[in-house]
C-alpha cells in the first residue's frame, strides 16, 4: 500500500472510532484510563526492552546524550505515564456540559453543549511519554487520536500503543481510537496534514522547525506553541525581596522550558538598588547575564547583550538584563521583542499592575508571580496538552476543555422563524 | 508598487491600527460607531451614485438579475445598514470581560481576560452592506479590519468605507483600523493569506468556491461556513400539527438560506397520517417533492429522489422527502448526507428528543423548532458575522464574543513555582 493510502486508511479508523467514542459514559472512559495505567506498569518489561531497541539505535546514530536522555523509558519514568493517565481519569469530563443556557422571547431555550473535537493528530519529537498523555487526553474528551512519534522512538511508542489499545479492546474501544502511524516514512506527515474533513485539528509538540513545517504544510487548523521569550520587568515600585524572588526563579528554577525568563526589564529608578545584589545572585547560580549598557555600568562583569540577543529564546542559564526608563518603555520592549508567551510585572502600584494586565498580549500576563507559573497544573486545569501561543481556539495551557468544541442546542415548543 | 508590498503595507497599517484598537473605551467605540450610523444616511446621495457606477458595470457585463439585486443600494438598504451600526453600538463590549477567576492552593488568583484578536480579514462577494456590518463587529471587538470585497461592488465598498474612516479619523481612530484592499487585482487576496503573524484570522463570505479557494491558500486560520444540508425528522411520536408548522417554516419561509431545509425524514410509522397532506401544502407553496419509493407510493406526484440529491444544497424551493423505520435510520441518514449544519427533531418522546440532540454532531441542534431560528439574533447574540461550521474556536453563529480570544491573568502575591 502507497502511504497516501496508508495514511487514508488509518484517519478513516480514526474517524469511525471518532463517532463511537463521543457516546462513551464518563465511567466508561475512566475505566479504561485506569486499566491503561495498569496495564503499562505490569508490562514495564517489555516497554523497557522495545525501549532499548530505540536507546541501540540511537547511539549507533550518535544522538546527543540530551537526546538519549528524553527517549528513555525506565521504572520511574513508566510509573509517572500511568500515574497521569490515573489523574486524568480524576478529571471532571468535559463532554456533555451545557454552557450559557437561557430562554429567548419566543420561549425557546437556547444554550451550548460542549462535545469532542473529532479526530486529532499529535505530531511529536522523541519523548515517548507524549504518546499516552496523548492518548490519555484526547480519549477522556471523546476524541479519536491519530498519533505521529518521531522514527528514533517508533519501537517505544509502537509498544505503548500495543498496550493501550488491547486495553482499549478489551473495553469496547475500538482501536481507531488510538491509531498510530507505524511508518518511518516522513511523508506520512505530510499526508495526514491534507486530510481536511477526516482529521479536524492538528497539534505538534516539539521544536520550532518541525511546529513551522507543520503549520506551514497543514489544510487542517493547527495549534501551535512558538517560542517563549519571556520577560520579568522590576517596576520602581516593586517590593524588591519579592522582585529578586521572582526573578530568580524566573530564570533558574528550570532554564530550558518555555515559560523561564529570557530577559529582565529594570525602571532604572531602582537599578541601583537592584541590580547589582541581583546580578551577583545570578552569577553565583551559573547564569551569564548579558547587559545593556547602562546595566554594564552597575554591574561591570557583564557580557554586551546586543540588540538581536533580546529576540533569543536561550532555554539556557543566560539572561538579558535591559534599564528601561519607566513602565512605558517597558511595555514597548515587551511589545517589539517578546514571543506573546508569558511575562510579568513585580510592583506594588495598583495602577501600573491593572495597566500591564490590559496592555501586555501574551498567552499569560503575572503581577507579582513567576512566569514559570504558565503551566496547566498550575492553572488548575488539571492537565496539559501543550501551551498555544494562538489566539484562535485555545491561547496558553490547553486542557481537556480544550480538547472539545461547543454545538448550540435548541429546546422548543414550536417555534418559527417569522 | 507590486501587489505583494501593497498588501503588505496595507496589512501592517492594520496592525499598527489594532493594538491602538485594543485600547480604547466601550464609550468611544459606540460613539464612533454612532457618528458613522448618521455619516452613512447624511451622505446617501453621494453612496448611491457611486453604486450605479457598479450597476451599470454590472448590467454591461450582463450580471444576472439576481446578483444586481445583490449589489444595489437604495435609501432602505443604507438605513438598515447605518440601523446595524447603531445596534453593535448598543451590545455590551466584549472586551475586558473577566472569565473563571479563580483562587489557587498557592494564593495566586488565575483567570481569563477576553481581549481582541488583532487583525481580521473579511473576504466577500457582492453585498456592499457586508463592508459596514464587518467593520462595525470588527471595531466593537476591537480588532482592526481588512476588507477585501468582490470586483463587482468596488465603487460602492470604497465610498462606504470612505465615509466610516473619515468619521474614525476625526473620533482618533487610525485609517488602518478600517483597511480597505482596494484594487481589482485578484492575486490581493492571496497575498493576504500569506501574512502569517500580521493577519490573525480570516472569514471568507461568500459562495462554496469562494470559501474553499480561501481554505486550501491560507497560512492563516480560517473561519468557513460551508454549505447547508439541514434536515427536520418527524417522529412517530412528533405532535403532527406542530410538525407540520416546522417542517413548512424550515422550507418555504426563506428558501435560499443556508440554515432551510432541504431533506424532510419522516417515521414510517406516521407517514400515512402526515405525507399525503404535508405534501400537498409544500405543492401549493410552490415547493417541488422528490421522494423515495415509499413516499412516491402515498404521494404520487412526487418525482424521484435519486442518491445523489441527498447531498445536495438546494437553497431553493426544491424538497427531499424519505420515510425512515425509526429514529435510528434518521441518525444515520443525517450522519452520511447532512453538513453538520442545523438539523432538528419533532417529537413529545422526551427520551428522543435527549437521543436527538446528543448524537446529531451540527453547528446547532433543535428539538421541536424550525431549523432556520439557527441565527445570532434569534440565539440572542446581538449580532452576527457569519455561522462557522468549524469545529475550532467558533461554532454556529458567530457575534461579538467570537471575535475575541482570552489570554490568561494571574494575580500574584510573589508565588514562585517549585
Amino acid at each position: 500500500m502507497d502511504i497516501k493510502s496508508f495514511v487514508l486508511k488509518k484517519a478513516t479508523e480514526a474517524k469511525v472510532s471518532a463517532g463511537e467514542l463521543a457516546g462513551i459514559s464518563s465511567e466508561h472512559k475512566n475505566i479504561a484510563l485506569i486499566k491503561m495505567a495498569g496495564a503499562l506498569e505490569n508490562k514495564k518489561s517489555y516497554l523497557i526492552k522495545e525501549n532499548n531497541k530505540d536507546i541501540s539505535a540511537a547511539k549507533r546514530k550518535g544522538l546527543s546524550k540530551a537526546m538519549i536522555d528524553r527517549l528513555t523509558l525506565n521504572e520511574k519514568r513508566i510509573k509517572e505515564m500511568a500515574q497521569g493517565l490515573i489523574e486524568v481519569a480524576g478529571l471532571p469530563d468535559p463532554v456533555g456540559e451545557i454552557l450559557k443556557m437561557r430562554q429567548r422571547p419566543n420561549g425557546m431555550m437556547v444554550g451550548r453543549m460542549r462535545v469532542p473535537i473529532g479526530v486529532i493528530g499529535i505530531i511529536y519529537e522523541s519523548r515517548p511519554n507524549v504518546t499516552a498523555d496523548s492518548t490519555g487526553l484526547c480519549l477522556k474528551a471523546g476524541n479519536a487520536v491519530i498519533l505521529r512519534g518521531g522514527s528514533e522512538a517508533i519501537n517505544s511508542n509502537r509498544a505503548i500503543v500495543n498496550i493501550l489499545r488491547d486495553v482499549a479492546a478489551s473495553n469496547g474501544i475500538s482501536a481507531g481510537a488510538i491509531t498510530f502511524l507505524d511508518t518511518q516514512d516522513r511523508q506520512a506527515v505530510m499526508e495526514m496534514l491534507k486530510l481536511e474533513g477526516i482529521v479536524d485539528l492538528v497539534i505538534p509538540r516539539g521544536g520550532e522547525g518541525l511546529i513551522r513545517a507543520v503549520a506551514e504544510n497543514s489544510r487542517i487548523p493547527v495549534l501551535k506553541h512558538y517560542k517563549g521569550v519571556c520577560h520579568v520587568f522590576v517596576d520602581r515600585d516593586a517590593d524588591l525581596k519579592m522582585a529578586e524572588d521572582i526573578c530568580f526563579n524566573a530564570k533558574v528554577q528550570r532554564p530550558g522550558t518555555c515559560n523561564a525568563m529570557e530577559t529582565m526589564l529594570v525602571d532604572e529608578k531602582i537599578a541601583k538598588r537592584f541590580l547589582p545584589a541581583m546580578v551577583s545572585k545570578f552569577k553565583k547560580a551559573g547564569v551569564t547575564v548579558k547587559g545593556c549598557n547602562k546595566t554594564r555600568k552597575m554591574a561591570a562583569s557583564c557580557q554586551i547583550a546586543k540588540e538581536e540577543d533580546f529576540y533569543r529564546e536561550y532555554l539556557d542559564l543566560i539572561l538579558n538584563v535591559k534599564i528601561v526608563k519607566d513602565m512605558d518603555e517597558a511595555l514597548r520592549h515587551i511589545e517589539k521583542y517578546g514571543s506573546a508567551h508569558s511575562d510579568a510585572i513585580v510592583t506594588e502600584n495598583y495602577g501600573k499592575a491593572m495597566k500591564f494586565l490590559r496592555r501586555v498580549d501574551s498567552s499569560a500576563v503575572f503581577v507579582n508571580a513567576s512566569t514559570r507559573l504558565n503551566d496547566g497544573y498550575q492553572f488548575g486545569l488539571g492537565a496539559e496538552i501543550g501551551i498555544s501561543t494562538d489566539k484562535i481556539h485555545a491561547r496558553g495551557p490547553m486542557g481537556l476543555e480544550e480538547l472539545t468544541c461547543t454545538k448550540f442546542i435548541v429546546l422548543g415548543g414550536g417555534q418559527l422563524r417569522e
